[in-house]
Formats: structure tokens, C-alpha cells, sequence
């Protein structure tokens, strides 16, 4: 085996770039780079650690769903549009089996979401997979956590928990395996929120991924808002039949609350918008509203609840 | 201990950014950056490995100087000037007093170098360090690997094998230890040749950073600028005073072609630029010319001699 450096994504990565904006690629010391004229760049970097994140023996085109679709979630949450991408890959060995599959799963999901492949760095070591995806938004006009208002309504998408079902029945074994498949595809190809990101760009009042729990994720907006609180509806909370079927009702309101990495998107929005949810492609729900004082307050069916727990943080549990 | 993701980094990094390009920094979904005009964006990301790059218990700030050198560099190899840096740590634990050496002796090179730090991920396992680095470069006017000509001079900046040296006595003592800490140094903290990169960006043919030794890097440089050779005079290689003193001038010279991580810039020059070479900041030395036959042909003192190795790559060796 004598595969070197870079050159064994390269290998593997079908297809070179077409990208007018990827001036140079793959191959040189640096990527170079074109930004559309009236857009800005937005960023972000995401690692997944083999034992932290993902268990041994996790087969390399679920890690790559993993990866890009994590990182891509970080765009959707600032209204961007994808453009590149760079890897840097820690691998045991390199193992062209692994290597193959990895890059052709990545390579469908960049070709789907019109992202390019320009640089990346491989090295030895304990399994960890980084990826920096990069997008653009219209100047000025991005989504941030910190433009929620009192009275605003609090929306989420798709539905809540199932990463973390996903998640439970990797670990503990599917009791009931009807859903099994469904519930594991949530945890392992989460689906960037990209279009309806774009949508909100003008009209959200702020907006976040929910990567951490809706809980902890929720807490980052009223904090960044200027301390404000919220009172959540928790029949609101979308709940997929998978996961009630599969793990019970309780559970899965509890891990809609706490359970990490859906990677659906939170945001809030002023009460004249609601028309617009239902034009979205997106399923959207709300799920409660925007109050002044900094708390969370939990309704079920109208009693008040008390919160259980609440999102994890990779230093604070062994999720 | 109750630190929570990126909040590591941001609590111990000092000052907030007061750069313009810079329209959000740390504490959202994404950085949202902004791209001077008829500037292109170089990137490159680059990862040290515990075990593969550097000894369990190298000090935090001795890690921050490497990655950011290492990083840093391949901006200098395409002449652009650094903007952010995003980071990726993956640590075992939270350890206040690690995080507070890191990102204080990272703060001071950002400051040195007018980087800013605009975003990361921090994750729990086994001790690795992903910096993606940002520059800007004049619109299509970038150094390549790919511009060599039959005639140019091949120069190279500083001194070589030195960061060679500083690893070899880290692993097997210093027999000499007068300039134990000057090769150290050269390994721990290597210099981006930033202004030297910027210079040779309308002069030089092309350029590559010395990673992996000059004869692999020059291989590089010779590949893309369509298959030519190069002829090199090893005695006009340029050997550091420390490397020679403590471990001989056959080590020093071996060292100087094959060792790693040097981080000086190889580049190509048509000769009627040599005048330019006595009016540069950095010391660069001629080594060799630029042939029409893709070979590689090493000559000292007038007698060709044979390649004794190459540079190393971190699937061949254990480097």
C-alpha cells in the first residue's frame, strides 16, 4: 500500500469540480477561491470522533452521511447555500476499502448539494473525521441566534428525538425492529435543512440546528436574544410514529427535549409569518413562544411540567 | 469542570476580533466572513496527530506553535496573506490549564500574524489538532506548483533539516545539546515565510512549502510544471551552524533533502530575477536549476552522487 497524503480521497473522489468559483482545487498548498459578488462567506468546522461520536466498526459510507450532514446543518442554520467543503481525515491505515466507500458515499451527497470537494489533509492516527463546509449568504442577511422578540413563535422541523432513538437502539438492541431502520437512518444521514434555511433568510427572527437537544439548543437563542425566556407546548412537539411506536411516548418527548443531533432546525419567527409555514416544502411545527423572562416554561395539555435533564455536551456525558 | 464546546477556546482566547472582514466571529451556527474586494480566498487544513506528529506530553504551547506554523506555511507557499484560522480539537479531557497554554501562545501568533480566530469544534478523544487556515490573494495571481520552466533557479528560504534535528534528538537524546533549543525550535515552532510568499507572487514560476523534504516537495513542483527534472548542488544546500555542530554535515545534508517539516518555501525563478534574491528580508539560497528530463540529479563538488531516500509521507514511514 502505497497511497500517500491527499491523494487518497483524490483518488476516490469522482469526478473533478466544474465549479466556476473553485479556481483551484484539490492538489496545490491551498484551495483558491472565488466569492460571488454581494455575498458573504459563512464557515463552519465539525469532528467526529470514533468512540465519542460513533462506535468501532462503523461502516465508512455512514460516517460520510454523518459528517456532511452534520456539517451541513451549521450552513442551513444561517440561511447559506453550500458551496465547499475540505476534510481532514485521521485513519488507522489506509484502507482502500474504507477509503472507496467513504469517498463515493461523500461524493453523492456533494454532488446532490452542489458542494465541491477543494482540499483536505489525511494522517495517521485514532479514527476522527473534521470537515469545514463553507456556503454563502447575501450580504448582511444571514440568520443568527440572536434576533428572537417577545411574543415570537417558536417553529421547528421534521421531527424530534429520533437521532437519539436511533442512537438508544444502536447501543441497547431494537425491542421492536419495525422502525429500526428508519430510526438508525436519522442518526447516521441527518438531512441539512439547507432549502428551508434559504427560505427563512429574510423573514426568522434567529435560528439554530438542533444538535445539542431542543432544550439546550432553544437556550442559545433566548440567551444570545438578550436573556429572554419561552413556554414550550410539549403535545406540540412533532414526535415521528417510528419513535412513539418504537420507544413510547414518554421517551420520545423526552428525547425530542434533550436527545442530540437531529439537526433540525429551531427558529423563531413573528406571529404575521405564520401563513407562510404552510407554503414551506419543509414540515414545520410550532412548538411554543418567545416570553421576557429568562425561563423555560414546559405545558403539557395545559398543566406546567418540570424540565428532565436537558441537552447533552460531548465534556458533560458520555454521549 | 464544567466547560462546554467551543466555550473552551473562546473564554481563554483574548480580545475579540476588531477585524472588519470579520462580520460574525465565534458563538454562532457559522463565522459569516467577508472577502476584500478582487481578493480570491486561499485555504488549507492541516492535522497533528498524538503519537504521529508530536510525544505524549508535548506542552500545549509548543503544539500551538506548530500548527499554526505548519498551517500558516501553506498560505505562505501560495503568497497569500492570512485572515482566520478555524480550529478543530479533539482532547481528551477538558484540562483548564492545557487550554489556557494553547490558546494563550495561540493568541500571540494570531496577533503576530493579523489572523483571526473565527471558529471551531471541540470534541472529546484521543489528543488531535485540525487548523484550517484562510488567506487572501490578488485575483489570478496566486503561486502554483505548476509554473516551473527548463532554466529557472530552484531557491529555497532559510536553513534545511533543521526541524529534522530538533526531532531527532526529541527521540533519541542530544549527544551535543549547545543547540539543542535552536533545532527544538526549528521543530516546535516553525516560521511561516509569509512576506517572502507575498513578494514572489508576480516573480517566482512556483513555489511549494518544504513538508515532507526537499526532494519530495521539489518532486511535487517538477510533476506539475509538466513532467521536468532538476539538477541540485548539494554543497550549496543551506546548513544551519546547529545542525552541522551537532550531528555532522553528511546527517545535516541527508537530513536537508529527505527530512520533514521544515517549512522553508522551494520556489522557481527565471534567472533574470536573481538580482531580486539580495533584496529580500529572508535569506534564500540557489540551489539548483530546473532540466528538461524528469529526473532528479544531485551533484556535490562536481561528482554526481546518488539519492539516498526521499521524503517521507505518513503512510510510508513512522514519522
Amino acid at each position: 500500500m502505497s497511497l500517500g497524503e491527499f491523494e487518497l480521497i483524490q483518488r476516490y473522489f469522482s469526478g473533478a469540480s466544474s465549479d466556476a468559483s473553485v479556481a483551484l482545487g484539490i492538489g496545490d498548498d491551498c484551495a483558491v477561491l472565488s466569492i460571488p459578488e454581494g455575498m458573504q462567506l459563512a464557515v463552519s468546522i465539525d469532528t467526529l470522533v470514533q468512540g465519542t461520536h460513533f462506535l468501532e466498526g462503523t461502516s465508512a459510507d455512514l460516517l460520510a452521511s454523518r459528517l456532511f450532514g452534520s456539517a451541513l446543518s451549521d450552513l442551513a442554520a444561517m440561511g447559506a447555500s453550500p458551496a465547499w467543503l475540505t476534510l481532514a481525515l485521521t485513519l488507522p491505515e489506509a484502507d482502500e476499502d474504507w477509503l472507496q466507500l467513504f469517498s463515493h458515499r461523500l461524493s453523492e451527497l456533494c454532488a446532490e448539494y452542489s458542494v465541491s470537494l477543494v482540499g483536505g489533509d489525511t494522517t495517521k492516527g485514532p479514527l476522527t473525521l473534521s470537515a469545514q463546509v463553507h456556503g454563502f449568504v447575501p450580504n448582511g442577511q444571514r440568520l443568527t441566534r440572536s434576533g428572537a422578540h417577545v411574543g415570537d413563535l417558536i417553529c421547528v422541523s421534521g421531527s424530534l428525538g429520533d437521532s437519539r432513538g436511533g442512537l438508544e437502539g444502536l447501543l441497547k438492541g431494537f425491542e421492536n425492529d419495525t422502525y429500526a431502520e428508519e430510526l438508525l437512518q436519522r442518526f447516521y444521514a441527518p438531512i441539512p435543512r439547507i432549502e428551508l434555511g434559504k427560505t427563512l433568510l429574510d423573514k426568522a427572527s434567529s435560528c439554530i440546528d438542533i444538535s445539542d437537544g431542543l432544550l439546550s439548543d432553544l437556550a442559545h437563542i433566548l440567551k444570545a436574544s438578550g436573556q429572554l425566556g419561552a413556554r414550550l407546548q410539549l403535545e406540540a412537539l412533532p414526535l415521528s410514529k417510528a419513535l412513539v411506536s418504537t420507544f413510547g411516548e414518554e421517551n420520545a418527548r423526552q428525547w425530542a427535549l434533550t436527545g442530540g443531533e437531529d439537526f433540525e432546525l429551531c427558529f423563531t419567527l413573528a406571529p404575521e409569518y405564520l401563513p407562510l409555514l404552510n407554503q414551506l416544502q419543509t414540515i414545520v411545527t410550532v412548538v411554543g413562544s418567545i416570553t421576557p423572562t429568562a425561563k423555560v416554561e414546559l405545558y403539557l395539555r395545559g398543566e406546567k411540567c418540570e424540565i428532565q435533564g436537558s441537552g447533552y455536551n460531548h465534556f458533560h456525558s458520555n454521549n
